[in-house]
């Protein structure tokens, strides 16, 4: 059984967000995410997210230098304005080849 | 406090492979797991279960040795037919006895 | 791009402890989690949970010392009781500063 060594990126975002971000993963060539509804807090005290519309979040399995290099898109784009969060782990995938 | 070093093994899939997926895991001897209701794209474009049903990511703890195993199942049963994905990684579990 | 290595804690509780976990968190002095609903089945038969108001699965991203801390609380307050699982696992977070 062939297993690939990858990142898992997990965001976790307000759900109005959602779209924006799935379309920068695909512009920075992420060709599969999973998205689940969510809600909780963050340090910045409740998330806007939780009254009306509640969380996402969204992960997605990509090689480590794309999961950088998304990281910074995050943090650029979306941390000075958004209660975004993000975290990568080591992952073993099967069927690696299919991934960004 | 006594921490088990064990895998967790996430599968995401259409919702309509959960029970099937659930029965492989029972009758490969894996007592415990988790679902939560998702959505998604994968890289075949847009998932058969985004579309009516959604998808399913299922989660459960289990022994390297079991997890490399149903992996296998994974592959030869789902993969060549269905839009699945599975990655496993290293956890630290408390109560790890319980664990298949 | 800053990232810290952090432990995200993952537990999946019935529903109905929610609040009382989430409470122990602050206590603990853990600002921020993410709560997802789930079902599932545990090593002790289908979880109680799962036959009216489900589970849910509670995650944040903390200081290792501190996921250690609140393993030993959950061991002690919930595992005797209820049908509550936990795992840490190793991330690397951007915005660490952030997280407790």
């Amino acid at each position: 059984m062939v297993t690939m060594n990858l990142k898992l990126l997990t965001i976790v975002a307000e759900a109005v967000l959602e779209d924006r971000i799935v379309r920068d993963l695909r512009a920075a060539g992420v060709t599969g995410h999973t998205v689940t509804s969510a809600h909780g807090s963050g340090s910045r005290g409740v998330r806007a997210g939780s009254v009306g519309g509640g969380n996402v979040r969204i992960e997605t399995v990509l090689r480590p230098a794309l999961a950088d290099q998304f990281l910074e898109v995050l943090a650029e784009r979306y941390f000075p304005h958004y209660a975004v969060i993000a975290w990568t782990s080591d992952v073993s995938v099967l069927r690696g080849g299919k991934f960004a």
